[in-house]
């Protein structure tokens, strides 16, 4: 990353950044990840910007579709796409500077899950590629806990200032407290500790669940808290499976949640996230998830 | 107060619930005081909402002067009002919310030192009297620190899922840490304490202030962290004095620095804030501030 401290900002959490953004860019729409986070849309269309989709395909996010004008950022999770868990392939990251640069625009990578990743190196951040038109949004939500409500921005220098202004004028500042443990919790490396150490947690968690699913097309499993289930053609419907789990006392997403327009027509696939129950609790909820599809699917897959 | 948990919505801080007012209410300006603090008027102008003066004088903010129609909320100071210190009068308590049951809008009651009043019983919080049309915010900015961004409001029923909804996509939800330290505090009897014993300090900073400055035409001497000192008409201008104060390492505000339309004619005064230095500095920066006024205002006024 290329982060001096002149331009970072601290603010109330990933949402917080992203629509102060929304308040601070020039006029034009918000592209946004289809799928992707229908919260993250509905804040967006709150501080009044329209939404478009920017499809994600097996290379992650294609910028190729977004209109060639009219649009102010394009926002992306480049490390591990939610929910599909793509990792954005290089074409991509280098399609989606020259789209920001051409526009005029920028891109917002939303880090949500970076310091996950557990098969190969970390991924370099697509801010360290081109810092005058990326915005990284980093949290602590997923390394600590989502009530810690601290996230770090890195902005092109020209938008430091207007993001200042309008965090200002939105609710003066970010609260004290919680930064100042933070800043301990860093510069003591219990931190960095505690991030090594949910890493080794969260993979062992991961291991457990491909194991018990082994067989099925599941995607995106290198890193994060979450797996994508592709489901095939014939297989029962998202909203029989939530329903049959919910009877079992299981939870997921589908793929269904995340999708811009959810009456076209769409592949289906599970959410499966990992970071719960507690591990008392998680392999028990694995074995009954594999028995949930086991016996909806008809029998171990192809 | 009337304050049914259900009705409570903590937000980071006063200009968090002001600018999620501005979002949520109705169609219409919002009524400021006139004098009233700039920055609330920028803040509520970034929420994109016009502002109008609400003029206050010394029996307090004057609804009589609202327009008839295209306000959707009159903010308020009534404990302490900030800067004049003047109490909202019961004439004007109750025509306050007279006009805001006739137009069906709100009263905005910003309590921000309501804790700290001196010389009689604490006044009521104009939301007791009418919890139907009065939105309470409270804050911990000046009985703890404005770096813990806490402040609660008390909300109509009819507005607790507006604002609790435009919270959700501003910034999702208020941190954890800071409030659960602060509900400890409180249930601990800490935060009683500590209130109690910053009232005897303030007061007892207050009174050496009045002491240093006698005869001088102070206001809003009974409550919170500031006075108003007025200038009569032959006295040298604010810019003058706060110069020459610059020059003694000396700070206070203006009323010149407050007022919607500073380009009007309108009385001079000094507002002098005693919550600092601390208490090793306070008495030779208040002995200081006495000597400045009386070479500046050519000796003892009558």
């Amino acid at each position: 990353m290329d982060a001096a401290p002149g331009r970072i900002v601290v603010t109330a959490g990933y949402v917080q950044a992203l629509t102060l953004l929304a308040r601070v860019l020039p006029e034009g729409a918000f592209a946004l990840e289809d799928p992707g986070l229908p919260f993250h849309r509905e804040a967006v269309r709150f501080a009044g910007r329209d939404v478009v989709p920017l499809p994600v395909d097996p290379r992650g996010a294609e910028p190729a579709a977004l209109p060639s004008s009219g649009v102010a950022a394009a926002v992306v999770t480049p490390a591990h796409q939610y929910p599909t868990g793509v990792t954005l392939h290089p074409d991509r990251r280098r399609a989606l500077v020259s789209w920001a640069r051409a526009a005029a625009t920028v891109v917002v990578e939303d880090d949500y899950d970076g310091e996950f990743r557990y098969d190969r190196q970390p991924v370099g951040a697509l801010q360290g590629t081109a810092p005058d038109c990326v915005v990284y949004v980093g949290t602590a939500s997923k390394t600590l806990a989502p009530g810690v409500r601290l996230a770090w921005m890195v902005l092109p220098g020209r938008l430091v200032e207007p993001v200042m202004r309008a965090k200002r004028l939105t609710d003066f500042q970010s609260e004290a407290l919680g930064q100042l443990t933070l800043a301990e919790f860093i510069t003591s490396h219990a931190y960095d500790r505690h991030v090594r150490a949910s890493r080794s947690r969260y993979r062992r968690r991961r291991d457990l669940l491909l194991s018990a699913l082994e067989g099925y097309p599941l995607e995106g499993v290198a890193a994060g808290q979450h797996v994508l289930l592709g489901l095939p053609g014939g297989a029962p419907a998202e909203s029989h499976l939530l329903r049959q789990a919910a009877a079992r006392s299981l939870a997921f997403g589908t793929l269904g949640d995340h999708w811009h327009d959810r009456s076209a027509p769409h592949r289906a696939g599970l959410v499966l996230g990992y970071g719960t129950p507690g591990d008392g609790g998680f392999p028990a909820a694995v074995t009954e998830l594999a028995r949930l599809l086991r016996e909806e699917t008809g029998g171990r897959p192809r």
